[in-house]
C-alpha cells in the first residue's frame, strides 16, 4: 500500500459545534478533500446525549475513511473553569473516537494550526476559512468549525514531509 | 422482570484515577455490592491511551452487569482551568460508557453524595469509606475513589424509593 494516499481526519471539538474535515494527501503531493461538516448539538440535550452524538458521528466518519492520523485541535484557553470542563467532555469522546478507529492521534494548538495554514498564529477566522478554500481548491468556502477541522488536518500534512507521514 | 434487582453503575472520574461500584437494589430493599475499583491511568502517557483504558474498561463493567443506571459523580469546583478541562475528557468517556451501554444516565454533586450518604455534605473522604464498609456490608475498606463510586451510586438508591428506580 505505499502508493495509496494518507488520510488525515482533523477535529475541532466543541460541545455545542463540532467540526470535522477529512483529507486524502497524495504520494504527488496534492491533497483531496474527502468530506467536511459540523456536528451540532442542542444545549438544551441532556450531556451524555450530546456526547453520544459527537462519538457516534466521528465513528462513522472514521468507519467511512479509515484515517491513518487524526489531529485534535487543542483547547483554547478557556475564560471559566465551567467551559473549560464543558470542552473538556467534548474533546475526550473525539480523542477517544480517533484512537478507538487505530489511527495515531496527534494534537496542535490554534496557533500552531493557524500559523501552519495562514503564516500567521493570529490569522482570523475568515482568513482560515479562506485558505481551505483556496489550498484544497474546495467549491464553497466551508464552515468556520469545519475550515478549522481541516486546517488542522491540513496543518499536519505541511508540517510533517509527506514520506513521514 | 418486575422481581429482578436494579443494577445502579456509580462512576467518579479522574484522569488518573477513576473509581467505579456496581451495587444491586434487591426488591426487598436490601443492596449488594456486585464489583467495585479502580481504574488507574500513568500521568505520562498519551491523554487519547488514557481515555481508551477508562472507556473500555467502564465499557467491559456494563457488559457484565447491565447497570439499569449509571450514576457519575459531577465535577468538584476544579481551582485552575486546566485541571477542569483534563478532568472533562476523563468524564465526558464516562457520560459516554454509561449511555452507550443503554442505561439512564444521572449526575450529583459531591455534596449531594456525601450527604446522602452519611448525613453531612462536608464528610471527609474516610467517614464515606466508613459508610460504604457498613451500609453495602464491604469485608474490607474500599479504595478511597471506589468509595466514592459506590456512594454516588448509594445515593441515588437512597433518594429514589424503590418502585421509581
Amino acid at each position: 500500500m505505499a502508493n495509496s494516499p494518507r488520510v488525515i481526519l482533523g477535529i475541532d471539538p466543541g460541545s455545542v459545534k463540532t467540526g470535522f474535515g477529512v483529507i486524502a494527501v497524495q504520494r504527488d503531493g496534492r491533497f483531496v478533500t474527502r468530506e467536511h461538516g459540523v456536528i451540532r448539538t442542542k444545549s438544551g440535550d441532556p450531556l451524555p446525549e450530546r456526547l453520544v452524538k459527537i462519538f457516534q458521528t466521528l465513528e462513522n466518519v472514521c468507519a467511512n475513511h479509515t484515517p491513518d492520523i487524526v489531529v485534535v485541535e487543542q483547547a483554547f484557553v478557556a475564560k471559566h473553569v465551567r467551559s473549560a470542563l464543558i470542552l473538556g467532555h467534548a474533546r475526550g469522546v473525539a480523542l477517544l473516537a480517533g484512537r478507538l478507529s487505530g489511527a495515531e492521534v496527534h494534537e496542535y494548538t490554534p496557533t500552531q494550526i493557524k500559523l501552519g495554514v495562514t503564516g500567521s498564529g493570529k490569522a482570523p477566522k475568515e482568513q482560515v476559512q479562506g485558505m481551505m478554500l483556496q489550498l484544497l481548491g474546495l467549491p464553497t468556502l466551508p464552515a468556520e468549525d469545519a475550515a478549522d477541522a481541516l486546517a488542522a488536518a491540513l496543518c499536519h500534512a505541511l508540517r510533517k514531509p509527506i514520506l513521514e507521514l
